[in-house]
């Protein structure tokens, strides 16, 4: 039986996707060792190479996998929450970055055409911020599940590889709040510069992030409603992009920490929903690290990015074209009578 | 007047060649700043990327970089202390592998062929290896000068970028000695596996190079001299293309743990030497950590490999790719109508 491609229509429905996932396949992986162990390199010389080729084999089916389009989706949502002064930049900036991506001006663009990938931009409704998580839930479920579908139905079919990124002024916050709600600690534990705002402003995020988790104290055990009350909608259709991938069977390369906290969502409703997804950066913004060792996700990259818009992510993508080229293209010992040492 | 291209005739002539060498343009480092400041992405968020772009723009004399013409050089050598049973494969696999890079079926052909690289191979007088440099030094001044002109020429004037790498069995116990010899301290503390020898082959390695230490006191003090005496000829072409790739302002990418080793040579010359060098990525042997940050170089990736041969530096050049992707071809705040926040 075909895994859904519908996305679904509630909480409950989405539930029940992640009860039953497409697992990678074992006689893929195994067929790929095999060649790994027999290709003209001392045994595990590639390093981190051999274990992207052998993990592509399994979500691919092959031993042989490949990687010829990879497709970016970058989803944009303005924030409620951003009225409380936590962004360095103004929301009407979400507007002008999502014109810029479609006019191909922005990094992403550059990075997306370096890697030949496709690129899709998904506005959410920023006319229609969510509402002030401090104030009222963010989003009820059926903008929730509106928007986590939006992420679901944007997944190309065809794609080898699905690259995930966001741009939604304020959105470090939301991200902030959703690590806080999901994993615990101190809201201060979670916060940072995002685009660029000072010590001060740190501190009103973290503030900010305690009043919405008192507000929204009833409903913290279940991820669902936590996405819902803290938002975004941009967050809940990365979600959607990152299960449907799944559901496709084609791996992720995440982004930040927005993209990671989108992914949290569902690593929290369950542990191998992101099996399929690599994490292609580590950025500046100083929870990410642990978030995605709370993921259990080693990152591809550290460079220093704190941007967005997938633009960690697709800087990765070459690495695992790399290794694919390398498990693929090399000469075995015995095709070019090389002493096995 | 233009830099010589011509190669040193001896080491009196190499060192002289150390003391005028080619400096970055700081109005093209300047220009490049001032447009990365107005690209529509908040101030510094693209990280590394921003300064590779800068360093770039200073090495080309651009404030508009390009990286269309990568070439690949891989330096391969054999060596007398082969026989000492350091390394975990036999000489022959030296000779087998240049076959290899030259029927396209090693890991640097695909990572070259991925980056759209050039890729030439110098085996360096691979049935006469160099003395067991415990026995005696492994080349004399003209064996050595030979070897470093070899490589010297091998760099093309109109590359954009030097992927440096080495091949020759053995080669991890000259890099150790070489940095025992250098930098200091116990050679115990840069011995590593190599291409896999185990702890008692690591303990042979450093005494291996204990030995070698005490027989050729006396030339400790002279980087040439201590080149010359621990070899290899491939570690002397790599020192040679560096070099030449700075008479000719063109930028390198360094790889792992030896060809980092070539690089000391030249950077305990003149600690200027390296300035046009990029470290593409820190390799599995644990002592590259150490040698990289002895020449104040923060390493692009870090996965893990051990293979040699480039490829880590070559798995590094999509990045460049990348800072320049975005350095050129991004839109402006003006160009964009973005608010600057």
């Amino acid at each position: 039986m075909p895994p859904s491609l519908e996305p679904p229509a509630d909480f409950a429905s989405l539930r029940a996707l992640l009860t039953d996932l497409p697992v990678p396949d074992a006689a893929a992986i195994e067929a790929a060792r095999a060649r790994q162990a027999v290709l003209t390199k001392p045994a595990g010389s590639l390093g981190r190479l051999e274990d992207l080729a052998v993990w592509m084999a399994g979500w691919q089916s092959s031993a042989r996998p490949v990687l010829d389009r990879p497709h970016v989706v970058i989803c944009a949502g303005n924030h409620g929450v951003a009225a409380q002064g936590v962004s360095a930049f103004p929301s009407d900036v979400t507007h002008q970055m999502v014109a810029n991506f479609r006019a191909g001006g922005a990094a992403i663009n550059q990075l997306a055409s370096s890697i030949g990938a496709s690129l899709e931009v998904i506005a959410l409704d920023l006319d229609r911020p969510t509402a002030d998580f401090t104030q009222s839930p963010a989003m009820n479920e059926l903008e929730t599940i509106w928007a986590f579908a939006a992420g679901f139905q944007a997944v190309p079919g065809d794609a080898h590889l699905l690259v995930v990124g966001e741009m939604g002024i304020a959105n470090t916050t939301v991200a902030a709040a959703l690590s806080a709600a999901l994993i615990g600690g101190d809201p201060g534990d979670w916060t940072g510069p995002g685009t660029g705002v000072d010590a001060a402003g740190v501190a009103l995020k973290a503030a900010v992030i305690r009043t919405a988790l008192k507000r929204h104290a009833g409903i913290l055990g279940d991820p669902l409603s936590v996405l819902a009350a803290l938002g975004g909608r941009e967050l809940a259709a990365m979600a959607g992009a990152i299960l449907a991938a799944r559901m496709r069977r084609i791996p992720v390369m995440l982004d930040g920490y927005v993209v990671s906290a989108a992914a949290l969502v569902l690593h929290t409703l369950s542990p191998s929903a992101l099996d399929h997804c690599l994490a292609g950066h580590v950025s500046a913004e100083p929870a990410h690290r642990a978030l995605l060792a709370h993921l259990g996700k080693q990152p591809l990259l550290d460079l220093g990015l704190r941007l967005g818009e997938g633009s960690g992510a697709a800087l990765a993508v070459p690495l695992l074209k790399a290794a694919l080229a390398c498990h693929n293209g090399m000469a075995t010992f015995a095709e070019a009578g090389v002493s096995e040492g």
